[in-house]
């Protein structure tokens, strides 16, 4: 059945709660001149994204990815050479190891990777928010957007980026799961996480609704050189939005594993319809959103 | 790293040797126009064909499929209903439980499915034939080459096949992958297992080359209906090859497990170059084949 969250939870056949890591499942598919305008980034760009797309997955559930099978339609020997490249720096970059798939001829060009990961103890849902519960997220927001947006607006070919707009062009041509962040956020004991593939209004919308909780956000991080809209509807950032009950602690927890302090943001409330960036509300449906 | 057989082979972190099930990994993706034609078969045959596939490759490892996760691409709701209504069938009938996935637009039917399998033991790969292993298959081959032949030949529309044509209609449209087979050959000792997804001819080389060593075949079953060459070169029978040092207990055991008897096609040799049936040489190289 469908979980729901970020990823299904399985446990092997005979084995006892507690006994053994859980297993996580995740699949997710990119499409050439969907998902990625490959005039702008490259084909190994692409496997990058493909790769770091699932990993977040197992990210938001607090595990660490282990396997991917890489699934490949419409590329030649060259064009797979190139995709392979990202995949497989990605999976090094984040300890997943290819162990699988499959190639087939089509006239798209499409890439479909499924991931598992291990979590040793229970993986952070969706659905554990609590009312009071603070919101942080794992890095400013909206660099990939901006990134896109300075992309198009340079057009196909090879450009000398300056900072920062050479990190944020980066952030939307190899987007980079949190996996470390989401472990430390498993441990320090957050009650729900989920990653920003839509923008963080729509995910956190999700998280919210599947908590039963709404939720008042007091500031968002936005990324330097990234516009206020792209950090609050601007998707594929692969920051993680996490819940947690004690402020202090998460950021120790962080900082001692060596992982990029989190940003407070806001806090879980009781009234599960209540949407709002400082006391305006927020609009989430399709994207759209006022402050 | 890829294993060059079927499924991947994990073992959980921190687990010893034999103190839990094994688990298989595997992906498949079917491409619409290329791996099936939806002019004459239907997209819930597309749905359940794509499962097939990957349940396949669980059971010529010798494992009970488990899990399942499904990437669709360039379908609508109407059209995904369809697709998945033989999505579900293929499930609940060979027990894999569909746990998640994802949906893309796209202008081409593209649909990847990974699955993951268990295994209580060692699973079988396809290097583990030695000399003077008998070679067996689960079933006659060549039917699902026959049904698209019929298909092709009836043109799209309704039909009314009569026996035998209909079980080799059946056969292309709903193969049926060797589940229950597949455990009893690993518990019987199977030294080496294939599926039959490229063809007899070119899957049993797969397996020698592997395996190291050379066949001899004595006789190969076809399906009724079906003709020589689609036996051995026709594909997506989904038939599992074996092979084993055993012949007796083979049979016994698949009788006593409720799954039909295999049949003994030929046995393998220490010349790893010799394919051969019926003392004729066998050329697979790009589906050729000589009698």
């Amino acid at each position: 059945m469908w979980s729901g969250d970020d990823a299904a939870v399985v446990r092997a056949p005979g084995s006892s709660p507690g006994q053994q890591p859980l297993l996580l499942l995740a699949a997710d598919t990119v499409v050439a001149g969907i998902d990625a305008d490959l005039s702008l980034t490259t084909l190994s760009d692409f496997g990058w994204k493909a790769m770091a797309v699932n990993l977040s997955d197992i990210a938001a559930m607090g595990g660490r990815p282990a396997h991917a099978l890489v699934s490949v339609v419409g590329l030649g020997p060259d064009e797979l050479e190139d995709l392979y490249e990202g995949i497989m720096e990605a999976a090094a970059e984040f300890g997943c190891d290819v162990v699988g798939g499959d190639l087939s001829a089509g006239s798209e060009v499409v890439v479909s990777v499924a991931v598992t990961g291990w979590v040793d103890g229970e993986p952070v849902l969706r659905s554990g928010a609590q009312p009071g519960d603070r919101i942080w997220v794992t890095a400013p927001l909206g660099a990939a957007a901006a990134g896109l947006r300075l992309l198009r607006q340079a057009g196909p070919g090879p450009h000398d980026w300056g900072a920062p707009d050479q990190a944020l062009v980066s952030a939307h041509a190899r987007p980079r799961p949190a996996v470390a962040e989401g472990v430390v956020a498993r441990l320090v004991g957050a009650t729900a996480m989920i990653d920003v593939s839509d923008g963080l209004a729509a995910d956190l919308d999700q998280l919210a609704t599947r908590s039963s909780v709404g939720f008042e956000l007091s500031s968002v991080p936005v990324a330097e050189g990234a516009e206020i809209e792209e950090a609050l509807a601007g998707g594929d950032d692969y920051v993680l939005v996490l819940t947690t009950p004690r402020p202090v602690e998460v950021v120790k927890a962080f900082v001692a594993a060596g992982v990029p302090a989190p940003y407070l943001i806001g806090e879980c409330v009781a009234d599960r319809r209540l949407r709002s960036v400082a006391g305006k509300t927020l609009r989430v449906a399709g994207w759209e959103h006022s402050l």
